[in-house]
């Protein structure tokens, strides 16, 4: 036996104690950015959810899909408006946002899904796409504090469907899509989506894959990766000034998630081959992970 | 007591025989056509349908949307183009097919139906949609007698999915995608899909709500409306040359439908007010209606 | 489509909010009196329970006999005796009591029910007699304050037998006859047995089916039927000496049906055909209804 | 240890093999005649039925009552008719009859069942009782062969009702009336009807609980008593002409429910203290057992 | 009817009420001493044991088995050493008494009770072996007080296992080997280890089959038995001195059974034939009870 | 991300197909030799077994014991005998052997599982010990060809504890000890057993663990692995006389599992580290593979 073959059964060895622990627990993973924009990227990360979903874990996954929006929006010759760095969503930005999210990149993770379960001759388990006013999944209302036209707010989350096709074997892809009580839909930061959904699912972890390698310390130095933190380090950290834009809602939603009851949240760099199941099957944590404090991690 | 009264408490008691029969049947209702372009002629349909849900009836919704996705061609400055009859699908205009029948008609679809149900504080109901691509739903093959490019047949339906829903309270609302074994998307039209789905759900009625009154005899000659019609007569009609173009697929449609298990298709005038309460729940058939056999009907 | 059509439309579609608002909920009614004495009456009144069935309620009817009984005493030239206006029952009158409301009017009430399911074809469910004694379902003791003889109040009700026959689709039909910890059976007051049923079963309704069109404000008043009634108002009229006799058993039970539980109690003429479907069907309230405050009706 | 307590234990011990080979099979008795007028025989009978429920059987009583209801009639002042040994039974004979078996005795039995359940502290089983008409249990038609007024022929058994009522603890007590397609009520020979039920209800033994001994080879000759008939010795005895008139309707609704499935029918003296309990649990079998055949007894 | 039949009868009428509240519950029998080395008498008790299983209780079989230990460790010369009575547990001695209670002793035990059960034609029970490493029943610690070597005591009991099998119709039969966080087997007191469980169990009764009549209130006096006991009495007794040395443990154990919720423990001598039955099914209450205060007896 | 992680990913990701296919099927793994003998062999083999079952496979693990047994008797000083070179077993050897496999090797294997599972803090999983009187899991009658005393064949296997077990999260152990009809137990050929026990479970997967790479082509040529092999191959092997003796049986049952119905049996070498895990869960097939056809592998 080539120690090549040692070296693959301890990996998968190594894998057990985290099979244990993660066994029959939500997994949310927040996934978009760049690790979207490339099909095999893509393909790999979506291969690795459906590992977690057969060897026992419960993955939901939640989609943005920024840059798609933009790159509609610019056939139909829209040109995107900013208020304080959110965007403005006005009612025909909102049906291509709305059309994007849900009629395009959802549908086309949800037939990706579907492919990679069926190459691989998975029985039992099948994705399917939901967005917000499925089963009236997100209830939102318009957004208070600046008027940005359709961005919703979360208000209530009903997470009955969810429960059902997890229990039944399916893998739900959601697109962070809300609906309001008059029917009417809104887009929703989908950083947060996944943070307020982890929550209310009672998630065991949520998953942001981003761009970089985690939290830094100090804006541009690499050296300056931060691999664990808890609700203090954060707070500081925030009031630091020295954290990266992108960065800042997603930390908000995690500490959101953590005080709903998610036992922690991982920041990976979706760009790095793996880093999902690296982070949850094997010894070396990667990218930061967040807890509330050190001790109940 | 006055008049009225008792005249509402007829029509109440008139509709029990029917209640009782189709209780616990499926019945899929095509939607689409020019009962799609009025606001409240759409909201009345579906308060219809979620009312053949309350009282015991498993309605499943399946619509199409081709005004719509020419409309959202024309902003893209994109020409339609068509082969013997037959819309052409290069793979911009299935992006826009499948952006506005999943992302925008579904999505409105969804909304409105929820808002139905808790406008009148109804509970345990809940709209969800669905499209092809969800748990590989709609399983097709690239169209074989012509290139129209992504138009697909459909090769198998996977009804689980729409099965659990039923079962579970939910009111499942369908777009007419399918999406193949590599993970492509086709459009496939909307009347066949309708017809395809109801034999395999082994639906006990299909409902092809249209813009008109039902099958007419002669072409042109609103007297010649048929109230029912058997296979044979079908097939003679067909042949005739008199009916009308739009007709054609629907009625090819039915009779797959009727042949997979169905045990009855009518064509209603979607624009009449409360045509399938009228069909489904009163002495007073509307429409036309057809069937294998008279004596089975 | 014609103006009848229309309208009968409307009905249906005017019966959807109170359908949902229902589903599932129990309604005990409470049967007898003149509307016992006519033949068509009484199948236009069950076909009304079943229609309720059928659309997702849970009713149960509870009967009286009162006119029978004496009838049947009078065969056996037995003389009816009265204390305070009660009826005296010794053992023989509480044999001719049970052999009359068991073994006459229920069975003839189950199998009308069953004939009318039967000629629509309904399928599912049945109705089923009950009495006092089966599975002991109403435990009395001898009623204390005044010596009647076989005249029981009631002690304890074991509902689980009505909750597993309304989980199957059964539809009960209960005789107020009770049974004593002996094995004893007594005679109790149908509208007392009535209250304390659908109190016993957290009802949404109960319904008391009288020959007057509700409870009236003043005796020999037609233009004073009270449309509402709240218990404080209930308190003031019970000691206005202005109430029909009949009426004060029924709206003394009605009283503690609503503090057990019960939302709402409705006084309905049941000579007036399809009361029941018109009060709780349609936007025209009939009758009087009678809750705890009208904040929470 | 006495002599005595060993000879308690050898009962006990013995019965065990009876107790697991019928332990979840049906056992209908048929009861009735004299051992009905012994108040102390009828609650040791009752008794010994609970017994048959608690260690593990699925009994079901079916009782007549003939006696009571000629006792009935003559209190109104009716003579009963009879054609060809039949009972003539017209419209008030009907009903008169229905009063007794179901709202008198039926009653009577209930309770009785109950006040045993319950003097022994008993948990899990209540009785319940039910005649032809509940759930449409015993449909049947009009009498052919002679006109003998409202006397029926069992058509159907819908048997859902008393499988519901078996797997939930319940012990059904059945009055043998029955009931057509038009809701009207009839008669039924008790010894048919529960021939038939124990056929439709596939039971293990049906027990027909009499005022003698057994079957008899010669009349009026105590030695003759037959411990053991199969099928085609019935035969020979019912054209022997040397058999006990009561009997003649008894074997052959025996006859036929061996024909239906039932493994074993005995004929057992119900005025014998604790007959049913002798023959099913132990050694000495008593009465006249029959069979199909021996092979297979 | 013979007088030995009506005798029958009545020890079969006398068990209902018995047989009636023992229902369901669960009866754990410690199962040793003299009565395992007459294979007659350990069959008897056996077929005892399963017709409690078949008239609705749940047996548990707990075992020790000190006089086959010791045999076997005369084959391997091994001399038995005690401290302070105790039997001293070295690493070769606990292999032996694994071996003998866990590979012989239970092995044929369940044989002997699924052969018992096979004999008779019985249907769905099934007679199972565990011992404490099994699904982790019997969790224990090294014994504190003295250095026994490997002798444990209880620290957690895992009842789900057993919970599961009673439901399922499993007859489990246990041997009193405990196992600790390291994977290690120790010896248990078959005593104490019937009395843990029990009370884990939340048992209805507890019964020590032992050798002698039951408790006696003077060492050497056949004519004190004690027929009930309650806990203030054990403690006299206890302090006494005038109680049997083999008895101490079986006391203390019953003690803390009682105060852990099981009903009633009893101390019968199991060379008595059907010593279980005649205490449970019959009025002749025999042996030692021992209840809490005799109010709750 | 060092080249180290993304090895372990690939290792992971290359798992993922494998899990999929043998998602809830049955592997059977026939356990012993001299992987028997080696402490932290047998803990490796363990926790590779475990994690098959938290992947969502349903491991069985069945094991023999032979060196154990002569060891054993050795203590006791009686000398194995043999004919034609199977062990004879006396009364006397055949006690040791139950002790030993019962009472020995299983109740250790059990408790390590056990142990295992918990030092990984894993849930849900509990390992629990049979043999073949339990449940009457391995019914056999004496060895029919040779007298060898108590050695047995197998004639009826009752594999509902094993499913039950499976069903509710246990892993069973079982050891490979028979019962006859009269509740004798015999020794069986740990091969042979773990054979018909996968037949009968439908296994998806046999796998012999013994102590050598495979099946060699020729005797005493390590370069001769054969690494696969169908039912026509396999028959010329055994015809060749080149094939090794101990394989003989190990070959003969898998032909019958095969034909029994389970897809594929493994010999692997149980001292390799970690081989189940790489034949089930890596590209790289090890050992020897045995179909009935190549084309159905």
């Amino acid at each position: 036996m080539s120690k090549n073959s040692t070296f693959r059964a301890d990996v998968l060895v190594e894998a057990l104690p985290y099979i244990k622990k993660f066994w029959n627990k939500i997994v949310v993973v927040k996934y978009g950015g760049s690790a979207m924009e490339d099909k095999q990227l893509e393909k790999s990360i979506i291969k690795d959810i459906i590992l977690l979903r057969y060897i026992g874990m419960k993955p939901v996954i939640v989609h943005g899909g920024g840059p798609e929006i933009t790159q509609e929006m610019n056939k139909q010759h829209k040109t995107p408006q900013f208020i304080e760095g959110l965007r403005v969503t006005d009612k025909d930005t909102m049906e291509i946002t709305e059309m994007v999210l849900t009629g395009k990149i959802n549908t086309r993770l949800v037939a990706e899904v579907n492919l990679c379960i069926a190459e691989d001759q998975g029985n039992g388990i099948k994705g399917i796409g939901l967005s917000g006013e499925d089963a009236q999944l997100l209830m939102v209302k318009k957004f208070d504090s600046l008027d940005l036209g359709y961005v919703g707010e979360i208000e209530q989350i009903n997470t009955e469907i969810i429960t059902l096709l997890l229990e039944k074997d399916y893998l739900p892809i959601i697109a962070t899509i809300g609906v309001d009580n008059y029917g009417e839909r809104y887009n929703i930061n989908a950083d947060t989506a996944a943070g307020e959904l982890a929550g209310a699912l009672k998630a065991e972890k949520l998953i942001y894959l981003t761009d970089v390698d985690g939290i830094f310390r100090k804006l541009a130095d690499a050296g300056s990766l931060i691999s664990s933190l808890n609700l203090e380090e954060t707070q500081q950290l925030l009031t630091s000034g020295q954290i990266q834009k992108g960065m800042i809602p997603k930390l908000k939603s995690a500490q959101r998630a953590l005080e709903g009851g998610v036992k922690k949240v991982h920041f990976l760099n979706g760009k790095r081959p793996h880093s999902i199941l690296l982070e949850i099957l094997t010894d070396s944590g990667i990218g930061t992970e967040f807890v509330i404090s050190r001790d109940e991690g």
